[in-house]
């Protein structure tokens, strides 16, 4: 069958089960309850310490065939997964399914406990380095279901994923389980992505190199949902969590691109007080930051809110008045964390209240603006950061798609050209954002709106920007690096790529060896 | 049937229906799973502005039948629920009931909503006032369901206490439903005892007086639990939160007691690093935490936490560094409010964080030590917070139970004689608090042990302190004031008094009209 932006998928996928077809940014309406974990008791002066992962395994106990989570927050310096899996091997543990929220070159122990069947499902928003490689060329035999930020959060929620055991890694933690991102050595700021875990889970374990007095403060994680707490050498190495894309960026081409963005955003007349931004991490975006910045303090306006993965950037702007709060998913340097726990207008929030569709109103749904950044994105404005030019998974959608529908202007920030081949397609290998939510794409050679906006395309006109048809940008991308072949893939489904509401939006299939 | 305290219940009561026994204070196993609300959706740009109580009452919309819940941060000076129960009677709905959590004198006007039939049911942990006095004469067909602070949020938690609206009393809110206790004109400090109704109630309806700008900060309760912001033009009256009870006592007699009561707590050993403390706001109690912060300065003593209703003392207190945290589940005054506001180690704590029973461990759980009241306490040490000496309603066990149950020693202090009347009797005339959860009455003519603490009673002798056993005491009094009469009872019964884990510990039968 055909979904609503004209992807082809199957109704049953191997290993998935039914398809239920994405059908549009608002279509889906939920009906059900909430996921509700067991009711539990703990009896005064029992403790929680338990003295080896191992211990944890035989006390639960973890079986084969359980679903396991893990957080993302350490990003590429993140030690516990890699820990737990060890131990589920040397245990002789089979069928495990792993959900962990984003999956990092660290992560590569993981093709080992694959191919040796200790795990047999992932479940991820974000994938890139040697397992999602491994995965495109078809390790697993079940498909990965990629997910949005928000979406984990909704499925956690909702039942859909359904968690045996969470396992947080906790830079701090008390005796009696209250835990925090932003004491102890290994401290990595918010823990905001382990927020449903922690609330839904049967069983939640914080794992932990840092044991403060009780009761630790600040809480972010409350010990009325943690069942054990264990202490290891280290979680994780706080060095892996900066990126290396977290300062605005020199390139002048990025600069070009960044002026015209902050151009369109003060078009849209959205920059007076109150205004609340969202943007990545990535060079191109905080050079936008750094012009909307200079806008607004040229206007004297004091935005509301910023928002997403957090860098000194905001964090700055949060401490010369520029916005009154920050909402911190993720934080992405030294800076971010230093800010969460001294300034309370430095507000930690967990995935659901972030980006959820499907509660009482998610942050994303009080953006004015969203800059995202696009791998391909087509002349329908159905954007791809999933698969690279060669088919292989190198991301997800972390909260691209989350915010891009929240936001009341969503700006896709990209040079025209990614290497030799031009960014804008007919149609998009893996469709991971729907255009329906993609309101402008801003490139260096010009700006194209998305035909649902006519009003929006006429302003930023009549602002003098260089506004164009993307069918248009298309052709001057081609006119210097000519059409770009079809990538070929194989048929094997590798990942279900689930928009934010749960419906299948795309599918991706196993990359051609190369 | 006979309780484990031999009490004498009937097996199913008319209105509440089949009666689950207390069998101990921790010999209830929970089962089950936690309660499941609805899942929802609020797209972007969707307002929750809401223009009258009136107009929610349609949107809901709100039924006969239905289950209203309500907080009593305001204690005597709220304004929500007669305002809601207004709107419900001329609206002509029937048989409501009322879930609020304390009630008081201000709640008058339930009585003819009662008489007419627009409310049938309540449910509350403390009663007080008209409303109290006429449910005991007989008023409400069905009988009240009293529970303990931390039991109401156990019911809650696990669907027993199923809400269909929620109405928070929120003193600062945005637009979306963010909430805090802390800001604008109204404001009464913590919300903790309105926590699960918002967790867990199908509709979430904040009403306020204060708007600010969108994002609030500090949020207690978050946007994505509540649907709907009424604004009225008044909440609650903050005057009607401070209580008469929430200084030292000059009495002598009540500084007797407190003197004795913290020799007990300086003869446990307790009082070093790491000390927890809880206390009531009555003047003997507020005297014991008085000569216990002597003993904690003169040892040079950082207590880890200070727990409960949280008055300026505990403040003070907080602020000296002698606790190095305090959690606020209500505060009593506006330096409990002020603190709460701006130190950071002053903690706003829900209900079932305080003191749920079945969660992954309350508050409660790790105390020390708790100073509480007693109406009457028999000689086995059950305890009577409910009933007077006429039979009528005038408490409730609020925190007592569930302190009682977690605390490593618990402490009752009380005059001997109450007015003219012996406070130790046979046997209560409503067991509020069992006997196993007491560890010592500390009265100003001696001190009891409860004979379970066999080495706790060896150690206070030792000390020097005056201990004798709950009968001598008891004939001291009587040998003052005669043994009392029995209080007459009619046979209706007219509340139930649950115990945390909700087995039921014992019933209120109808006053006697005098």
């Amino acid at each position: 069958m055909k979904n609503q932006i004209g992807r082809e998928i199957p109704e049953t996928i191997p290993g998935y089960g039914k398809v239920n077809a994405f059908a549009g940014v608002f279509a889906t309406i939920p009906d059900g309850k909430r996921q509700a974990p067991p009711v539990k008791r703990m009896l005064p002066g029992q403790t929680k310490l338990v003295e080896s992962l191992e211990e944890i395994f035989k006390r639960v106990p973890i079986k084969d065939g359980m679903t396991l989570s893990f957080h993302h927050h350490f990003r590429n310096g993140d030690g516990v997964l890699n820990q737990v899996l060890e131990v589920a091997a040397k245990l002789g543990l089979k069928n495990l399914k792993i959900a962990l929220s984003s999956i990092f070159p660290v992560h590569k122990p993981l093709i080992e406990h694959i191919k040796n069947g200790v795990v047999t499902g992932l479940d991820a928003n974000y994938m890139s380095g040697p397992v999602a490689e491994a995965v495109s060329k078809g390790l697993l035999e079940k498909p990965v279901i990629l997910r949005t930020h928000g979406g984990r959060a909704r499925a956690i929620e909702c039942g859909q994923l359904k968690i045996d055991v969470a396992f947080i890694a906790a830079p701090a933690a008390d005796d009696y389980g209250n835990l925090n991102g932003v004491s102890g050595d290994t401290a990595c700021g918010s823990l905001g992505y382990a927020f449903p875990d922690a609330e839904y889970a049967d069983y939640v374990v914080a794992v932990t190199d840092h044991i403060e007095p009780y009761p630790l403060a600040p809480v972010s994680i409350s010990q009325t949902r943690v069942d054990a707490v264990v202490v290891v050498p280290c979680i994780g190495d706080p060095k892996g969590i900066v990126s290396g894309t977290t300062q605005v960026t020199k390139d002048p081409v990025g600069l070009k691109i960044a002026t015209n963005a902050a151009k369109v955003i003060e078009a849209t007349g959205l920059i007076q007080d109150g205004f609340s931004f969202q943007t990545g991490a990535g060079g191109a975006s905080l050079a936008t930051a750094h012009f909307v910045r200079q806008m607004m303090e040229a206007k004297e306006v004091t935005g509301s809110f910023a928002l997403g993965g957090i860098t000194g950037y905001m964090v700055d702007m949060l401490e010369k008045g520029l916005f009154r709060r920050v909402f911190d998913v993720q934080g992405f340097d030294l800076e971010a964390q230093r800010s969460l726990r001294d300034n309370p207008n430095h507000i930690e929030v967990g995935a659901g209240l972030y980006a959820s569709p499907f509660n009482g109103g998610c942050l994303v749904n009080k953006l004015d603006v969203v800059i995202l950044g696009a791998t391909e994105i087509d002349t329908d404005f159905n954007v791809n950061v999933v698969t690279g030019s060669n088919g292989v998974i190198m991301g997800g959608s972390g909260g691209h798609s989350d915010a891009a529908a929240g936001a009341k202007v969503t700006i896709v920030v990209a040079n025209l050209l990614r290497g030799r081949l031009p960014i804008i397609v007919d149609k998009v290998l893996t469709a991971t954002t729907p255009g329906e939510s993609i309101d402008v794409l801003v490139t260096e050679r010009g700006i194209a709106v998305n035909p649902r906006q006519p009003e929006l395309r006429q302003r930023l006109a009549e602002a003098g920007l260089p506004v164009k048809d993307i069918a248009q940008l298309k052709e001057l991308a081609e006119a210097i690096a000519g059409a770009p072949a079809a990538v070929q893939t194989g048929e094997k489904i590798v990942a279900v790529v689930e928009y934010r509401d749960g419906t299948i939006i795309d599918v991706v299939r196993q990359a051609k060896e190369v």
